[in-house]
Parts: C-alpha cells; sequence; structure tokens
C-alpha cells in the first residue's frame, strides 16, 4: 500500500496546528476536546465529498476538492451566522493514488483553514475500494440564541441573496461539453468563498438564512417549509454570474452564496465584505415559491435543485 | 433512483429524536445546534463504516452495521471517560440497494441510540457509486479538565483492560472460514456494547485510558507513544475470549474493551456495571510494549493490530 494510513495520520499532525483556545485537544487521542467561548452555543454541520459524486478526479484538481470539501462546511457555519472553530476530516483514499493527491488535498484544504485561522482537530482515514472518499465536520459557535434559522421568516418580509447565482453551474456545464478550464479562470466554482464575515454580520438582522448550496428553488423552499410560509422571486432581479442562463440562476447549486429574509424595516447595507447585498423578492403567506417574470406573470417555481453532474451523465 | 435523498432525510427526521437539554436545535437546518452541559468540555470523534472494509454485507446484518457505526464512536467517547449527547450520520448509498436495508440500518443504530438516550441530531446524505458509506460523529462531554486522556501514564502504573479480548475477530475468522454465524451468538462481533458506564466510573482513577478497536498490541503502544512510556503485558493475566488464540487477544481489534493505566496505590475495583476489570501488565520506564510469557520470557510484542478483513484476502 503506498499510503498506508499510519504515515496519512502523520501527514495529518504535520499539518495540522492547534489554534486558538477552543480546541484544547486535537489530533492523537480518541477523541478532540473543544471549550466552545462562554455564552456561545455550538454549531455543527457534516457534509460529504465524494468521487464522481460531488467532484471529479479528471475535472477537479486536489486543491480545489479539499478546498470546497472544506468549503461546503464552512457555508453551513456561515449560513447560521456562526464563526468557525474547528473542523474534522474522516478521509478514505484508493490503494493506487499517487502520493502527490493527498498532499495536494491537503494544501487546498489547508490554505482555506489558514483564511479563517481554523484548526483541523481530528477525523479518520481508512482505504477505499472504490474513488477518494471525504466527510468534513465543521464545528462553530455563536452567542446563545443568536443563530440565525431557517425557521424565522414571516409574511412581508424581504429575501435577498448575496453575490451572484449560476456561476459554479455554469462552469461545471462548461466541464462536461469537455472544455479544459483553468481553474483560476473559474473561482467560484473551483475555490468558492464561504461567506462567514457576511453571515456574522448578519445575526440580529436576518430572520431567516440558508447557503445556496443545492441552488436557489431548492434552498429557498427549505427555508419556506421550515418557516411555513410561501415566497415569490423576481426574475429579472436575481443577480446572474457571467455566462449564467435564468436556469442556473434558479436552480444551480453550488454557489456558497447566503440566502436570507429580513423584515422590511430593517436596513440591510448595499455591501457587506465588499459583497453586494441583492434584493430578489418577498415572502407571503402560505407555501411554496413563485417566480415573477418580466412581464409581471406569475408562476409557480419547483424545487429542482441542481443533480449532481454524476446522475446526468 | 429507488430512495432518493429527500425520502432518506425524511426517514431519518421520522427515526430520530430530540432529547435531553444539549441538542437546541438537531435536523432540518445548516447545522445542529448544541448546548453542552455547564462546566462541561465538549468531546468529538469520527469513525468510517466502509463496505467491504469495516463489514460485508454478505456477512453483517444491517441491523449489526447500524450498531457497530454507531458504537465505534460512542467506544470513543467512552474512551475518554465522557458522556455521550448526540450523534450525526453521514451516509451514502448505491442506487440500487433494496428500500429494506437503510430501514433495518437504522433500526440497528437507533436501537443502540435508545440504550444511551442519545440523539441523532443531522448528518448528509448523498448517492454512493459503490457500495454503502457511512461517517459517523458522535458528540460527547466531561467536566472541565476531567477526560481521560492516552498521555498520562507513568512508569509503575498498572494497566487494565475491561471484559474480554479477541472475542470480535475469532468471529471474524469464522465469517471468513465461510461459517454461517447466528448474529447473536457473537454479539461482542455483531453487537459489541461501548464501555460508556465504566469509562464515566474510571474518571479520577484511570491516569491514561484508549479503547481496544485496533487491537490491544497497537492500542497499547498509542498509549505508550503518547505517553512517553514504556509497557510489559503478562501473557498469562490476558482475558482471552471464548475461541480466541493469544493473538487474537493481543491484535484482534473491534472488542471495544477499555485498556487503562492507574497509579499502583490507587483501588480499581474488579467489576464495575457487572464486568471484570483485569490487571494485565505495568508501565515502565523507556518505550515499546514487551509480552512476559508465562515462562517469564520477556520479548518485544510488535503493534500488528488486526488488518481489517479486507485486506487480507
Amino acid at each position: 500500500m503506498p499510503l498506508p494510513e499510519r504515515e496519512l495520520i502523520a501527514r495529518i499532525r504535520r499539518t495540522a496546528k492547534t489554534r486558538g483556545a477552543a480546541v484544547r485537544l486535537g489530533i492523537g487521542d480518541d477523541c478532540a476536546i473543544l471549550r466552545p467561548p462562554a455564552g456561545h452555543e455550538v454549531l455543527l454541520t457534516t457534509d460529504f465529498s465524494l468521487e464522481g459524486v460531488h467532484f471529479r478526479r479528471a475535472w477537479h484538481p486536489p486543491e480545489s476538492v479539499g478546498h470546497r470539501c472544506l468549503a461546503r462546511g464552512l457555508s453551513d457555519i456561515a449560513a447560521m451566522g456562526g464563526h468557525p472553530l474547528a473542523a474534522f476530516l474522516s478521509l478514505a483514499l484508493p490503494a493506487d493514488i499517487p502520493q502527490r493527491w493527498p498532499d495536494r488535498f491537503f494544501s487546498g484544504l489547508m490554505a482555506l483553514a489558514d483564511e479563517f485561522s481554523l484548526t483541523l482537530a481530528g477525523g479518520d482515514v481508512a482505504q477505499s475500494l472504490s474513488g477518494v472518499l471525504a466527510d468534513i465536520v465543521v464545528i462553530g459557535s455563536a452567542p446563545t440564541g443568536k443563530a440565525v434559522l431557517r425557521s424565522g421568516a414571516r409574511p412581508a418580509d424581504l429575501i435577498y441573496v448575496t453575490g451572484e447565482l449560476g456561476a459554479s453551474v455554469a462552469a461545471l456545464e462548461e466541464l462536461r461539453s469537455g472544455k479544459k478550464l483553468p481553474p483560476r479562470s473559474r473561482p467560484r466554482h473551483f475555490y468558492p468563498l464561504p461567506r462567514i464575515e457576511i453571515g456574522k454580520a448578519l445575526r440580529g438582522k436576518a430572520s431567516a438564512m440558508i447557503d445556496t448550496s443545492d441552488g436557489l428553488s431548492t434552498d429557498l423552499a427549505h427555508i419556506c417549509e421550515e418557516s411555513r410560509v410561501g415566497a415569490v422571486i423576481y426574475a429579472d432581479a436575481l443577480p446572474r454570474a457571467r455566462g449564467a442562463s435564468l436556469d442556473f440562476a434558479l436552480h444551480g447549486g453550488e454557489d456558497y452564496e447566503l440566502l436570507f429574509t429580513a423584515p422590511a424595516a430593517r436596513r440591510i447595507p448595499p455591501f457587506v465584505a465588499g459583497v453586494r447585498l441583492n434584493r430578489i423578492g418577498e415572502i407571503v403567506r402560505g407555501g411554496g415559491v413563485s417566480l415573477l417574470d418580466d412581464r409581471g406573470r406569475r408562476m409557480p417555481l419547483a424545487s429542482r435543485g441542481w443533480q449532481h453532474f454524476d446522475r446526468s451523465n
């Protein structure tokens, strides 16, 4: 076996740095020990990154796979208005993977961790019989009672989304068509930046929040279900990324923007941390999501989401 | 797809019950929200259960796979002297798996969770391109500063192990030989019981502790490395399970017993929660693990551990 578990653990230990008072004990025991800040609650999210389902080795350089793996978890922390404290990585590798691959994967993952002074505090390693399998756990915290839930949207609240929509799936479609993409040319697909600062700034302002990991139509439906309300989206207000069709903006996933609601009377700044916050619709009584097109016609918007790319080919 | 992610999530929501004040928000948002008891630290462990690596569908009934998946994480909490609070399950299933399989998997997992009043508070679901992939996260807590680490063993400490050793790998060898085993006939392999109560009772008594997931020789070497000490094991004091050779007792993994050290002056009860605590050796200066055989000969004991069964056939 070119990469025994022992060596992988040793590499993780070398790579991981214990930073911040929140991690009392990191890698090297049966459990990690965490001390969340006083007066805070603990947030926890787990996300798979499976080869052939969430990424392809032929399309995604290892640094991008490591970055996206951690970004998925960080984005969930952002969507609660939380501050990230530590990450745990479970990683299973096929026996025949070139040794460079995990090195570059960790380099991408840790570069993003460094941006948030995040500790890689543990995890698990195993051999995989088929493909690279990763599962990331991110632990964060928010002041007690201040985390922003999906369930707080109320009729007449306004709906906002950060940044632009559809960039990630637009790049995916280019990859699917056989085009070679330099990763740095499509950063929102290969190196999405979780909106941690914006999420924290929206604590106490947003009434409900979610990240656009499954696509606007699906993620907004989650807010509506949990809040027991409906929503209307204005088609011509959607901030579409360059190259993104209306369909991509409505249903494309993995943009990792923040989708949130706020009472109309609450002042939402036009920019936070250099990123535009766009008003795109409003919450209504009832249920379901509708789209209001540029000719004033209102039609139901199905929660199509975007099927992970493995399913349709 | 016979088992869409949506339905799997719905099933998890129906199955999971939020119990105890520690879980403020469970499944159904971007993150779970946890409130650990005041004056406690948070313990966290993650463990893979991969088909073909940690179990085989032909050998292990789904209830056993679910039980063992959670038992692995609970045993890590036990090894710190912790109390379990919540679990998070990431589960990827092949598209062609019969619907009964995940039902029975959850039934086995939740039966064990019920024994510890544990909440299944979140996780992730995905489609797997090859085999069942599970990753369990267990969160626990221990009074601040009281968790038992691997690093606290000191020369002249005595070494103890709970229960019996080698039962799990003995059953595995029977399975490997083609024998059909009724799962209830080999409970320590199919339905191991994590030693949570014993772990908590040993807080303040044990100087170092680990669970025997990789096998005594490997797990004791972990204590020695982290504590910078050596160890001598008495061959004739090892509590061997019925049908377990000395090799099975020394190197067989997945028994999920507790291996711990304590100063010689500290009284260790002979039984806790109906389980015998066996004195099996002592900590010495230096490094490495030795075996003292019944003729008084001392020889180095290699950390062979037990290779997961997929590797050797």
